[in-house]
């Protein structure tokens, strides 16, 4: 159903990414802020924010509200808060509950501050609490089942099936390091080669240590107005969200149907294309949840950008760079850009309101629109929780 | 602001509380979801649930994403999914969260359900997942500030500065103990006297075992749906949600400007009574945030039923005892009938719909309504976060 406001990304901020030593978790989310406030042309600050969404899963296990310093140390710490989590899609859970506050009436301006800091943990290590996340009693505490173990499975089911070959998966980590060398604010920063991929370390066949992305701490922050608002502040680029489509499904992998795509992309992507009445054909930049390589390759199937086994041969024949039918994740994606759960789904929204917007540099990094429609894809867990937006500027 | 469309509670239910050591979390979880289901009238089932908002803090460390067993165990694994979490405010958050998706025009019924099991963590314990979900640098860890300590500094002020006592503390105990003992569902169901609250061991002065809730497990569940739906469904008695107010506050107590209220529960009062057009005293029933028994005698004042400092009166003239001027916690609020931090919320309006449905038996527990207007005041820590939410049937 279409809501009945429409909602505006009018400002968005990034922080660094990385293993961030040097600051506290709020201090992350500050840089994030500070950005998406100045990005509104200082048009909103902390008065005119009307209710908070904070996107954490909180990794950090010693702290039990991780909402609660980051609000204080924005100067948020008298509004309505709530916070969020739908395990690696919770940067766009927190978009989603800011979104509908906004499309209700309640309210006309909201943020969406996602931030995870993952390189400060206590007990279990960010690695486990990927595990820990799915079905705990069935899988990671009788089998060990890890993260890095399910997405495996899904690799070898796909390479079983149809033509996907290690050097497929390999090829998506080096489009995505291409990027992340051009991204001043990625991870990883430079580039790799396809023998690079191949003979870094296994962690769970097929998948290699250079097919899956980093643990890492970061923010990003995404302020979000109503139709009114938009008019009233005389916003000059409002970046409108047109659809959001929302879907979870079984984290017990055993009771799956089949291991080569995700159940609840695929009914995500169909609400949020219905919303926004566009076609995946209209897409003309995607960024996707590819936690491991293999991840980007299925995305492209559930989302529709080509058939189902079809993938592979887009990484193969280029078509997913710049200058291809589809671009994705030109900002490094998860794999090189870092995957801060929490703060995931929100910087996917910012590197789409800075391409709608041509204010991507270097200019070889600005994607060409002609429609300007962009989607965003997050995924949590092993599709556990998906959330899909389409933009349009 | 209003919001553009109506929401109303068509169904609730409510599992045991208490030290759940039979069931695990989604089986306590189901508990509470069968009776919401059933309490449509069976007019709703999981096909029709069209957005699930799971409310549990997690303290359950050993889960990353608590959500997803409950939602595979109910048979709700492919519906749009978000866990939200807002301390022990966590319940109301949930709620909070479904009436959006609802009055922006999204869903049409969306389901909140509140689940907790806090007999069964690993490290650290209940207790300390209090004391950390605060300032955990600068307070839990740097003077060891527990949970009870907290409320212990409100209540020294609130001696300190008005003629509030200890006796006057017990004897919300004492109410709220009445009250759990005619209820099956709460976690204590006997009832005490002044002397026992006083004589029961102290766990930070003034504040004894008797002032305290209690840890335990439990869940309770709100299928909310919009004006259309409920005409469509011909549901006979829907409660509406004529107002919903958040806040929040600094979790560094020692930023506060003073130690008798809670600021966040007064702003979030301002605008739930704003939303609703209703003042203070057109109330009827109040299911107040008393984790301990200084927070219900300061929730009396906060909430605008008497002026700062009065509080204790109105319990010691026993006003908010059924027949009074505002019968509050007549189920036997988070004191005896337990707080489950993520359940507290949605079970506080599962006893505000049954009570102005007229449902509540014995019948000595069931308010008399003239106007049929309750309220639910749900606070999270020391009110870093604050719902209150006004319903009318």
């Amino acid at each position: 159903m279409k809501t009945l406001r429409r909602v505006a990304v009018i400002g968005v901020g990034h922080s660094k990414f990385g293993r961030r030593n040097d600051a506290l978790l709020e201090e992350i989310a500050f840089e994030a802020f500070k950005e998406a406030i100045e990005d509104t042309g200082n048009r909103v600050s902390q008065k005119d924010i009307e209710l908070v969404v904070v996107g954490s899963v909180g990794t950090r296990h010693y702290e039990g509200s991780p909402a609660l310093p980051v609000t204080e140390y924005l100067g948020l710490a008298d509004k309505p808060l709530i916070r969020v989590e739908a395990a690696c899609a919770t940067g766009s859970a927190a978009v989603f509950t800011a979104y509908n506050a906004i499309a209700s009436g309640l309210v006309d301006i909201a943020i969406a501050i996602g931030v995870e800091k993952m390189t400060e943990v206590d007990t279990p290590t960010s690695t486990a609490v990927g595990g820990r996340a799915a079905s705990y009693l069935w899988e990671f505490h009788m089998s060990g089942t890890s993260f890095v173990a399910y997405y495996a499975l899904f690799a070898t089911a796909h390479m079983a099936r149809f033509e996907t070959r290690e050097e497929d998966m390999a090829r998506v980590a080096v489009k995505n390091h291409k990027y992340g060398a051009m991204n001043p604010k990625a991870h990883f920063q430079r580039e790799i080669t396809i023998e690079e991929v191949l003979k870094s370390r296994v962690i769970a066949w097929p998948l290699k240590l250079y097919d899956s992305c980093p643990i890492g701490d970061g923010a990003a922050a995404v302020i979000l107005a109503s139709e009114d608002k938009v008019k009233e502040l005389r916003v000059e680029d409002p970046v409108w969200i047109e659809g959001i489509g929302v879907s979870s499904d079984t984290s017990t992998l055993s009771t799956r149907l089949d291991y080569v795509g995700l159940p609840s992309v695929v009914r995500a992507a169909q609400m949020a294309y219905k919303q926004a009445r566009v076609e995946p054909g209209d897409i003309e930049l995607a960024e996707v949840h590819d936690c491991f390589t293999i991840a980007e390759i299925m995305a492209y199937e559930d989302l529709g950008f080509c058939k189902k086994g079809e993938g592979a041969r887009m990484i193969r024949e280029g078509e997913t760079y710049i200058g291809g039918r589809i671009p994705v994740n030109v900002d490094g994606g998860l794999k090189a850009k870092g995957h801060p759960l929490g703060a995931t789904g929100c910087s996917m929204v910012y590197e789409v309101t800075k391409q709608l917007r041509h204010e991507v540099k270097p200019s070889s990094r600005q994607v060409p629109f002609k429609k300007y429609i962009a989607l965003t894809h997050n995924v949590g867990g092993h599709g556990w929780y998906a959330y899909v937006m389409i933009f349009r500027r």
